[in-house]
């Protein structure tokens, strides 16, 4: 430590060389860092001594909220814009690839393995839609045998693990296989909007500042194949509400679709969806591996 | 909501846009703030998503440590020195009184009321000291009848809360009323530094940045008078170790007392102490109340 003791105006150099000797450079840089901006807040603000002890209080109740099944650091990191801030600033694209959004707290289960052209709503409820497309590489190239890995709301805005014993496992999730041109199809239902879990001190934070807990309607993806790099994103319904107010600020312009209708009988019967019948289309680009 | 979507470079602004509708101004103020700061922090270091999630984990199981006797995030403002930062910016006294430090967490029980030299050693173990002062407003005026509220640990550098069964109760602890003068005076042992609890994840951070947990010796202070603005701070000890680097950063140098050697066996058995003995001594001066 540097002997130099505390000072109002010196208290983040003060702090951040009492971590000197840290073994860890990154480490020492990260909490040189963090030390910093958090002093500046504390400074900025005037934060009183009741306003330290409220902030104390809630991010105690934040832990004793977090269990195996319940991660309300998370959604507390999701409601300020930092899990979205992380997400990207470490999958940049530079424009020449499909845009990624966070993963979310719903992909807890293996997708079951489907074939194109499956029906993933079991529950046989909803608005049926086609989703189709196609994965390619940066130049345009068509990936055969990419896989696509989808995931999605029933059209309460629930996921099938949020509705053990009402919808069937696996209900709205597939892992598909492209074809030999990249493409992908299957049958679902229109996704719709829902609430993030707003009962504990996330949930009241929001309410303090008078936002809603909802995220747009959307479609999971995670699209891979051998030689490039994984995307992780969504797909978003353009007429859904909270487009334009993401509780989680999940939505990218790149990322939002129209889910036109289609009324035509003999398609529908091609298809094997119901007529009329809505369509969603998402061609996902992915850089390759050895970009740096 | 604004209904700006997400990007890397707004990504601070467009977050603070959904607090538009907060009904509190200081709490949206306060946010803003806050979520400024933290987006500066995850791009100034690129923050990764493994480090995201070990993040995560480390503010989950600090709430887990948390329960009604141990506050795990208390210590980790402690030891980021934001309790002291936030203490600091609320007792500013612009040079004209006695400085304030820390309250700790072992003001937890009443301290009992004591006459003018009492032993609040009441284990009769380690080095005597003779306590004295004087408590006097920003004129000097001596504040006849101020309360003089101390607590201290033993000579193994533990509270009496710390210790039940092995010290007394309101062992090291004494709230006396000064005299006429405004002085006090009281016979006790000469306090030992010591670790703040580092067996949680704030112990793991010390140990991770080779931060020692350890506080140098003090004696708890609240001084308090009508008409006055009460101080909380400590006196240090000169001769302690780890005065340069108190793990809760709460060393100002106004507070650093020498505790002298008086080998004088009429005087020890004037005041009532064994031969030789130490002699702390600490004038506090108060604000008046009117003071804005």
């Amino acid at each position: 430590m540097s002997g130099e003791l505390f000072s109002e105006e010196r208290s983040a150099e003060v702090v951040a060389a009492s971590f000197a000797n840290t073994p860890d450079p990154r480490l020492r840089q990260v909490l040189t860092s963090l030390v910093g901006h958090l002093h500046a807040f504390v400074k900025d603000v005037e934060l009183t001594e009741a306003e330290w002890a409220v902030a104390i209080d809630f991010l105690t109740r934040t832990g004793h909220t977090s269990d195996a099944v319940r991660q309300e650091f998370i959604l507390l990191s999701d409601v300020l814009g930092v899990s979205m801030l992380v997400e990207t600033i470490n999958h940049r694209t530079g424009g020449t690839s499909t845009e990624s959004t966070v993963l979310g707290p719903f992909h807890m289960v293996q997708s079951p393995p489907r074939r194109l052209g499956d029906d993933i709503a079991l529950d046989g409820k909803g608005t049926p839609c086609l989703v189709s497309g196609q994965v390619t590489g940066p130049d345009g190239e068509p990936l055969a045998g990419a896989t696509v890995d989808v995931w999605q709301t029933n059209e309460d805005g629930f996921y099938d693990v949020q509705q053990p014993g009402i919808q069937p496992p696996g209900n709205l999730r597939g892992l598909f296989t492209a074809d030999e041109q990249g493409r992908f199809w299957f049958r679902s239902v229109v996704p719709r909007f829902y609430p993030i879990p707003d009962d504990g001190p996330v949930g009241q934070l929001l309410a303090a500042t008078g936002r809603h807990p909802n995220r747009p309607a959307h479609l999971h993806f995670i699209a891979d194949a051998p030689g490039y790099r994984p995307v992780t994103t969504h797909v978003f319904v353009a007429d859904s509400p909270y487009l334009d107010s993401d509780a989680v600020f999940g939505v990218k312009e790149s990322l939002v679709r129209e889910v036109p209708e289609v009324d035509d009988p003999a398609r529908a019967a091609e298809v094997g969806l119901a007529n009329p019948f809505r369509t969603l289309t998402f061609d996902l680009s992915l850089l390759r591996e050895d970009r740096a």
